[in-house]
């Protein structure tokens, strides 16, 4: 349509009639215009920049976690051609770690990085779009999410604060933690001081432990002068440089986070002023962000095992004796059970995992379990 | 700038000396259509669409594989405002499933969609960029290509040719496929006459057994008629249709493709072309379009898997015994050794992948894996 339009321009030059001819050339050269903008060629091209905000959670220079947010803004300006940039704000400037939701929902932030179970004051079922104890891995969990109805439940739970919410990349498996001591039965765990958040603190506070949350700055001091037994981090991906293994030798297998997913939230009102275009790229590079994210931990954790295991000798491997899993699983399930009963979206939301889980557990243990199982002996 | 422009026209436009008023302002819009189009701006989005052709290897409507491309080729078309356009040719069009590689070399086709391993005939070392026998799992595969060197290794493979190649999607752990009588020992593989294309039909072959490859529309009848003892295909996402459990019933599980990855190739003359913006367009949708892709597989495995269990009670699942995969395992060792000899580049690519698989494999082994041996025993 714009070439057409240089055309007839030229034509119109070339008309003898000077006057008459300007005049149509003005008006032409206006619905030139005009059709450009109606169009979307102009507007979506305009020069017209987006300046976006997001907040996240962590501090700067955050590794992985931090990485994933910049890799996406990354992505966004350069597929949009610099039309949406995304300046990010770790917690060191904006101050409030755990304010996410809240900036996200009043605008203040067109976006946000954090993890949903983080929001469970605010909605109580935010917190089975993270992870849940004894729940799906990341790969059964990403089926979940995208092709067993994952996001539309953690839709139906965000659409009333008109937030959006997508995955946010995956740390893996998540470690059970460091102890000072090692745990043999579940009398261990009665009197347990242990930081360890979520879903997972209430299970061990019914088995007589006291779990409590702590900044992560001031973690290595607690640990160190017994304010706490034992905490919770990530694993080998994060854990090293905190320093942990040197106060606490016991590195247990995990349990309560076995996919634990970040999540990026972007403010609908924002979201629906973009063009087409921009809230396409947008999401595509909040996908791929969050799915890159699970490689580079996946990453990240095998090397520093290696690095464990080669400097750090006096870390010893454990995994809780099975009369301690069976009474953590056990009353996990009752505790879910307790919920479930008291809000039925909560109902819908634990059969959808549970339902999904068994069925795509099943896959998992014919595929790369047995596949481990029988070419990989340990 | 467009702006500025309009409001230059309407001042102008008031001008009280019309003719030459209207002179200006014939100049002044061919000024602002010049700069407009010089900027950038409009060359970005001046309606300029590129039309290209991706061949992929699968039949039309193929289900799952047939969806990444769909699925890649709608990103792309919604992230550039339909500025990158990306018609899909399948087999039934092309009529070359296997010529892929050769349309996206000689630029015929600007895109394709096929798998790495079927060139080894071209270069012997593409087969390692879909999966080996014993190799890695798919979260550590792709740890491995995307942060463990992997994509460096393939284009130093592919960049002689003039593609660019790209992970395509996974399949997850493949079955080991459907045998018409059980496998007891490494007695019974020989003169087992099986379909199983790439290099574990060349491991089975020094085992005695006979394979061959056979185009997937013969395989149902070339099984029925004993023409063929046992075949391997993909697994329960893709098997079912097929009707394979019909004739043969004992369904192994897998050793020879832990983690399928399909492949993207673009052909690099027509990606230096594109601008910037979508370039990137057209990577990070392939790449989504692929990790979407392995979390499909998921789905439709778990989903077919439990058809199977339900539906098809004289399908018997199997593993083959640990004899038998003694024997697999250290004969596909030996072979590997054995071209490793003959081509540093081979041997480069096998260093690389065998060290990134033992130091991933033992965070493998420490997360998912004992978090399924200590929490869903079997």
């Amino acid at each position: 349509m714009f070439l057409v339009g240089i055309d007839k321009l030229i034509e119109i030059k070339k008309n003898k009639n000077k006057e008459n001819g300007m005049k149509k050339l003005f008006w032409l050269s206006q619905i030139i215009i005009l059709s450009l903008v109606l169009s979307g060629v102009v507007s979506a091209a305009d020069g017209k920049v987006y300046r976006w905000k997001l907040a996240e959670t962590w501090g700067p220079n955050f590794p992985i976690f931090g990485e994933a947010t910049k890799s996406m803004a990354k992505m966004v300006e350069e597929m949009s051609g610099g039309r949406l940039l995304i300046r990010i704000d770790s917690a060191n400037r904006h101050k409030s770690p755990l304010g996410i939701f809240d900036f996200v929902k009043t605008g203040r932030y067109q976006m946000g990085h954090s993890a949903s179970y983080y929001w469970k004051g605010k909605n109580f079922n935010s917190l089975f779009f993270t992870t849940v104890p004894f729940g799906m891995t990341t790969p059964e969990q990403y089926a979940w999410f995208y092709y067993g109805g994952g996001m539309e439940l953690m839709e139906k739970v965000y659409s009333p604060y008109g937030i959006l919410s997508f995955p946010g990349g995956n740390t893996g498996n998540q470690m059970g933690g460091w102890f000072k001591k090692e745990i043999n039965s579940v009398e261990d765990l009665k009197g347990l001081k242990m930081r360890i958040p979520g879903f997972a603190g209430e299970v061990l506070a019914k088995l007589g432990a006291k779990p409590t949350n702590i900044p992560s700055g001031e973690l290595y001091t607690a640990l160190e002068r017994n304010t706490i037994d034992a905490l919770e981090w990530v694993g080998p991906s994060l854990d090293l440089r905190m320093g942990f293994h040197k106060v606490a030798p016991y590195f247990y297998t995990g349990w309560h986070e076995p996919a634990a997913e970040l999540q990026f939230m972007v403010n609908e009102k924002a979201y629906n002023k973009l063009p087409k275009d921009l809230q396409k790229i947008l999401t595509v590079a909040m996908k791929a962000a969050a799915y890159d994210m699970y490689a580079q931990s996946y990453h990240e954790s095998g090397k520093n095992l290696a690095t464990l295991a080669k400097d750090y000798p006096n870390v010893k491997m454990r995994s809780f004796p099975e009369s301690v899993m069976t009474a953590i699983k056990d009353t996990n399930a009752a505790l879910l059970k307790e919920f479930a009963a008291k809000d039925p979206m909560t109902a819908e939301i634990l059969k959808s995992q549970s339902e999904y889980q068994a069925k795509v557990r099943a896959w998992t243990n014919l595929s790369d379990r047995t596949y481990l199982d029988t070419s990989d002996k340990r």
